[in-house]
This record gives structure tokens, C-alpha cells and sequence, in this order.
């Protein structure tokens, strides 16, 4: 399965339960795979450019984003996800 | 199924593939649901803003990344994958 198909799998399913599902979203998932557990974790500090990153692109409202951060063994997952306003906010215009 | 257990289970196929998976890596996945499908696609624009960002941490030695890119109807996917070197590159500390 890649992770396309994941990803299409999940918005399947959340089509299934919400109808909300037409709104625009941007999901950010950073996987820090460490060979030594003691390394330092920066993915909660790597929050903070993320999110301006996304700034950059989009109009990011406080409300609108939600934060998750995982750790286990030797694996930390930090996701990000922002749902954008239903009118265009899209910052960027590609040629 | 959560987030994590997608990339833990992958990281366990992954370990029963190769040898080399003890290097440290840092995995990120830019996720782009469109309302609209005419929408622009600013994903491939974002890549340089990540690979920035990664770069603020750790230090990113250009062989050593993968991009790939994919999009099927309303959903983009961008995957960036650095590898790290042996030694410990690490910029940041934490506390």
C-alpha cells in the first residue's frame, strides 16, 4: 500500500463520517526515525517553522490548526493539520 | 489504524528489508486535500521551504534526500526522506 493509497483510504473513510469533508486542508506529518533513542527530539521545536511555512503559503487561523505530537521507541510522529476557509485563501498562484 | 501505526509498521517491513535501517531519518509528508480541483497546486513550490526547515536541524547532504511527488484527484502527496550521516549531524540541542 503506498502512501497515496493510505492517504485516499483515510479521506475515504472520513467522507464516510463527516460532510464537512469539502473543505480544503493541508496535513504535515514529520517522522523522526532515530538510530540512537538518546538522540534529542526536535520535532516538537520544528512545530514552530512548519507552521510558517504553511503561513507562507495559506491564511493559517489559530482555530483552524490542530497538533499532534507521538513518540514511541525509537519513532516520534508530529502532525500538523490546517483546515483552510471556505472562501480562497491561498496565497500562492502557480504560472 | 492511527498515523503512527502506519509508519511503524512500514518502519518494521522496512527493517525486514534492509540492513541499513539503523540510520537516523527524517521522513516528512505534505498532504494537500482540495475542495476544488482547479485549486492551485502549491505542493512541489513547498518542497525548497522544507527541505530549508530540515536543514535548520540537521545537516542535509544532497544524495542523501528523496522527493517524490504524487497527485490523483483532489489529494496531493509530497514525500521528503533524508537520510542522515553516520555521525551525529545534529544542529539543535535540546534542554
Amino acid at each position: 500500500m503506498s502512501l497515496l493509497d493510505v492517504f485516499c483510504h483515510r479521506q475515504k473513510k472520513e467522507r464516510e463520517n463527516s460532510a464537512a469533508i469539502a473543505r480544503e486542508r493541508l496535513q504535515i506529518l514529520v517522522t523522526h526515525h532515530r538510530s540512537d533513542m538518546k538522540a534529542p527530539d526536535y520535532l516538537p521545536e520544528m512545530k514552530k517553522d512548519i507552521l510558517a511555512v504553511i503561513g507562507k503559503y495559506v491564511t493559517v487561523e489559530q482555530e483552524n490548526v490542530s497538533i499532534h505530537f507521538e513518540s514511541a521507541d525509537d519513532i516520534s510522529v508530529l502532525e500538523v493539520e490546517v483546515t483552510l476557509p471556505e472562501e480562497d485563501q491561498t496565497k500562492v498562484r502557480m504560472a
